[in-house]
């Protein structure tokens, strides 16, 4: 699994307020615990109002550049803020995100296509977040058609079909899986990914929602997710499940993560 | 979800100390907790030589009949045992089990034939327990023909396709997955089951990995398990799960379960 460590996000209020305050010290431990925990990514999102936006995120990225080696996720719903900032990077990463919605493919697709950056693109358009999946796979097929005319091979492309909260569209996972398998059968090498989180709004005991739909997902094909990789139940059902899907063959990474104290209760002594 | 209650079992230690001491108390709180923890059949097996199992049965089926109304799942390596025990049930249940080895089927079919009690069937036949999908799903047809036969409804057959260790078959539950949707396919109608905790057989943390495996089981059409109802944590995955795939549609069985306790942590006051 590609993990993309959800952690540092504005949104958050105690991220917000380490923001404000400029704490480097609470954003560089978010930072070194996602990747202790095995994050593919950190990702960055300023959440400020968009005239300090770039230097926020610059701000972050400065930090986390310093106290991991981990690529960036670089969060925007802007992308020109995104496409802005990219220079700072040390090394190529992850774009969260492009959309069929308001040109964005067109601003980011040409300044990554030379390069070895990602991207993160959301089945969403100008009419917004649909629920339909066939609507999804039609907006990720032009999507995937855009990269394709860009030089942007399919294995660079981390399609999001953007899950419905269960509490409002009642298919929302069952929908999700048919559109990532068709997805995964149409453009093959593409990665799916997905905010685990999203699929719990409006619940309760919503860690306990979003570790079934990772695994559900999972068996559906999804290789990527925005997540928290400190939490150690959602660690511990993401191991089970790439071992029991055969990803991890033989049980090896399941058992030396065991062995390590990454998932699960530590061994009795 | 039809769940088989599994705790009154013989090969739990706990429990053949119970049956020696012919400790009607402790069976009797092990009925009535997983009957009001959602257990759809109580399953009794004594585990004990076959000159005492009869009367054990009897002991086990009078203390759970008169501690709860949930019909019984009668459980026996021998079906002779089982279909000898039957009468003494105030009404029909389940028998656990059948398989296409040494003639189990020919004993309990035509028993059951005219009757309203449903029946485990193991896909192994007296070469063993098969780990290839092909040969599982042969004998699963050899089994389904079977009870046609003998007039018996596909929705009365809980097929059990008999997941392999993950740690010494590295493709079971993909295997079983397959297994799984070929036999609903074929067999409109029919339940598939399983025993949770054989998928983990030999490895750690096995309750997480049972719960993994149970989200990808009914993820592919897995409609009942052999499990413990009394787990808050298999309780929350299969609530969950229910949920996601659409069964429980609009939240309702989940969001009555988190009232009530049955799931997750207790709501903060």
């Amino acid at each position: 699994m590609i993990i993309i460590g959800e952690k540092i996000n504005g949104s958050i209020p105690s991220v917000a307020k380490a923001i404000e305050a400029r704490d480097e010290a609470f954003i560089r431990d978010l930072a070194v615990r996602q990747a202790q925990y095995g994050a593919t990514y950190i990702d960055i999102c300023a959440s400020t109002s968009p005239n300090v936006e770039r230097d926020t995120l610059k701000w972050l990225m400065d930090i986390v550049q310093d106290a991991v080696d981990t690529p960036l996720s670089i969060d925007s719903s802007d992308p020109n803020t995104i496409v802005d900032v990219l220079p700072h990077a040390k090394k190529p990463g992850l774009i969260n995100s492009a959309s069929d919605e308001g040109g964005k493919c067109e601003i980011v697709f040409p300044i990554i296509a030379g390069t070895e950056w990602n991207c993160i693109t959301l089945t969403c358009d100008n009419n917004g977040i649909p629920t339909a999946p066939d609507v999804k796979f039609k907006i990720a097929r032009t999507i995937a058609e855009k990269a394709q005319k860009h030089g942007i091979a399919f294995d660079r492309i981390f399609m999001d079909p953007l899950v419905n909260s269960i509490a409002t569209v009642p298919h929302a996972v069952t929908s999700f899986v048919e559109v990532t398998r068709n997805i995964l059968d149409a453009f093959p090498g593409i990665h799916i990914t997905s905010g685990l989180s999203n699929i719990s709004f409006g619940m309760p005991i919503r860690k306990s929602i979003n570790q079934t739909f990772l695994v559900l997902a999972m068996g559906a094909g999804m290789d990527s997710a925005i997540m928290d990789p400190t939490s150690l139940d959602i660690r511990t059902a993401l191991y089970a499940a790439e071992m029991l899907l055969g990803i991890d063959e033989y049980c090896v990474e399941f058992l030396d993560a065991y062995r390590e104290g990454i998932i699960g209760p530590p061994p009795k002594q």
